[in-house]
């Protein structure tokens, strides 16, 4: 275990088999500083303290949101980039209401409170709330099986976990996350009059996770109220039902949806010395949802991409083409921004050559997930052995982020940040995601990565 | 971000470049039952549970050590091993006594507590506590340079920081680690009464964290108390020494070293199939520091080694060589464990041909720590393609363990699981190294990792 300093870093470098150029060892000092500089002077963790500790939850249309907007607005400002500036975007605006109410039910009367949260994007209850019959499914072909006769009237309880045997846990995710976004669409379908959902984490405990849901184009009399149940009241109830089919269960949530309200993407600019009409994007997205801070889910990302461009300032680095940093607004229930920044990008016919998005926590960086052909796959995978310092060694194909995803029709290179992924689901959407589950030096490396990487393209380019 | 199940694997492997040989593909699938085995029935989490929950911290001599020596045994003859026995091996025993007291006394006599522990092996204080005007040197040059003049009759207080930049952060550690092994002894010889040591710690918090030192020859009138302090408490005292720099500390502690008691190694084999002669160790250190639970140090090293004989029990492999697990007792302040067991070895004439050992955290599994030869080191990487979906990495030349090294003489390939090294030292010796701080699916990846190398040792052989 030892560490590289640069001698040794380029004697590493000269020596390897690789066909090594004068580039490649300017490239590997100037990683160097960036790390250096990431970890013994960033401000990414500070930053996340004040947007998790003294802004907290910042779900889109709340004041919170507009508080993050107002406070990375002047703390761009303060590092004297070229331009920054807000772009108005619309976005939908969800509250929860006071606080969910649930329990089971026994046949004799006795109640046992279960702990659940409204999905995002959920009608409420009635006021008394609901109470009924539950039926519990694994998925959308088994409550087709089930069918109307034996659903209609009755909660849906949808119990499919996430795949623990699966390495990528946002793989896991992914294969369990439609019965929490379509799961109420569905179970409307057969009559169900509410839907319970399995709370999408790998991690047994109390704590609900909320997350987008929709009602596809179902009528207003044909949207049900939906909630998430912790994993360990999804198996207390999934184990009660075997000895009780009967039992009843009881949900209570007065969340509402409002008329769409004016919000910003935060945009500052490095404006390229060479290219300023060629366009690189790195960013996260500034709202979370409500039930904590939103710490890793995303302020992580922000604050990661808000530290590529200081770090550039700091170290007196003048991009070639023009770097922009964007925290992008609504991508829990809505994606309004990313949607918003795309758009714009088209009308005034930016030439966009790179984008990187950081969303998947502030975990210890292990690599990047491609979008692009093979040329450009080929360069970045070139880049490997400076990248091999910092124990950076994943350059995977794969999704790159769901905010700078709706420009791929006009940009060559989109990469998403890989963190390490095994705490992620644990406290995503949850009362969990707080700025404790934040490590400092974690944080500090991905925002070094993600600004390695985009030094190196605005350096050598695109294919 | 995809899943690899056993197929696609196969296909991976069959139409990779490197040349793939029946072996390959039946060491993908072993591979894969493995981890499989691990993240959905693993046992080590539950074991980790009690260790640290029921048992809590288990300083060498203490209750709680033979505590942990019974619990393990006994599960470990639950596994249905074909041995099980415990190694009895004297350990040092020394205690914290009550909780140490210490503050920073200004001019006018006003007061302001400090967060300090005894260093492990410390002599106490008089009864009284002991005050003095403080020295404050970053390395033990510059102790030489100020000299008995400037040192008699004061508190040295060491302050040299982790090496934050560092990505490595065991590598920070040993750069800042001979402050607290040696600081009393050098510092005694220039006549200071006290030691007060930074925290080794990359993490800014205001809990002291403890760990081994030595008077190395010094006469019992030569030896002085020595104490951790915060990094909190360090950048505190050391930005009041620069303000008012005869200010004056306090502390008191009652630490006390008492004669050796008889204690144990706990061990676990299966019997080889066809080399019941040859011998392959995987293992963890049982005892732990006394100020929290040693959940990550290193109750994780211990039940990630116990769940590699239950894989192979489970997944009804029987291993060519013998295979044992060894509980080392007394890592952290004598090492007596690891010795014992290398003599002991030596004394049976048993031929070891590889260790294994756990002892850097139960954080997300990247790689091996490998001390062995060339031809060895070659073998061990050629796997490398084998360990990808479960994203394994790093295969470094470096330090394997202190439990194993004893052994080194007599054995070729020893080896030490690298782990995300980001979080360990914020944790480490100190009051928060316990069992929330262990992701479960990280310390499963962990036992996999390591059972994964053993199994390819036993099927291929060392050079």
């Amino acid at each position: 275990m030892k560490n590289f300093p640069i001698p040794t870093l380029i004697f590493f470098l000269l020596f390897s088999t690789i066909s090594i150029s004068q580039n490649a060892v300017q490239d590997s000092i100037m990683l160097k500083k960036i790390y250096n500089s990431a970890l013994t002077d960033g401000k990414a963790y500070d930053w996340l303290d004040y947007l998790s500790n003294e802004i907290g939850g910042r779900l889109s249309g709340s004041f919170e949101a507009e508080s993050a907007v107002k406070y990375t607005e002047a703390e761009l400002k303060e590092l004297g980039l070229d331009k920054v500036w807000l772009q108005p975007v619309m976005v939908p605006k969800w509250t929860r209401g006071f606080k969910e109410y649930a329990y089971i039910e026994g046949d004799a009367g006795e109640k046992t409170i279960a702990n659940i949260c409204a999905l995002g994007g959920s009608v409420p209850t009635p006021n008394l709330g609901i109470k009924a019959e539950v039926v519990e499914v694994q998925n959308f072909e088994e409550l087709e099986k089930l069918g109307k006769e034996k659903i209609e009237g009755k909660i849906v309880f949808f119990n499919r976990p996430m795949q623990a045997d699966l390495i990528h846990t946002g793989s896991a995710y992914g294969g369990a996350s439609n019965q929490r976004y379509s799961g109420a669409e569905q179970a409307a379908k057969y009559g169900a009059i509410g839907v319970l959902v399995r709370s999408l984490s790998l991690k047994m405990d109390d704590s609900p996770h909320t997350g987008a849901m929709s009602y596809g184009d179902a009528p207003a009399n044909q949207r049900i109220p939906a909630a998430a149940i912790s994993t360990n009241g999804a198996e207390y109830l999934s184990t009660l039902l075997k000895l009780k089919p009967n039992l009843k269960f009881y949900f209570k949530q007065n969340c509402k949806t409002w008329d769409d309200v004016a919000s910003y993407n935060v945009i500052g600019e490095i404006t390229g010395s060479q290219f300023p009409n060629k366009f690189m994007v790195v960013g996260g997205h500034l709202d979370s949802w409500d039930l904590a801070d939103g710490a890793q889910d995303d302020g992580a990302g922000c604050v990661q991409s808000m530290e590529v461009l200081r770090l550039f300032k700091k170290l007196n680095y003048k991009p070639k083409n023009t770097i922009r940093v964007v925290l992008f607004m609504n991508e829990e229930n809505g994606l309004r921004g990313g949607l918003k920044y795309a758009e714009e990008a088209k009308r005034k016919n930016e030439k966009h050559v790179f984008a990187l998005e950081s969303d998947s926590g502030g975990y210890t960086p292990r690599g990047f997930s491609l979008e692009t052909d093979a040329a450009n796959a080929q360069q970045i995978r070139s880049w490997e052995p400076l990248f091999r310092p910092y124990l950076i060694h994943l350059f995977d194909e794969g999704y790159s982020g769901a905010d700078i995803r709706p420009m791929k029709e006009n940009i060559t290179v989109l990469a998403g940040l890989q963190p390490d992924s095994q705490r992620y689901f644990d406290i995503h959407h949850s009362e969990n995601d707080t700025f404790d589950q934040v490590n400092k030096r974690e944080l500090e490396l991905g925002a070094a990565t993600m600004a390695s990487l985009m030094y190196l393209i605005d350096m050598h380019g695109v294919k």
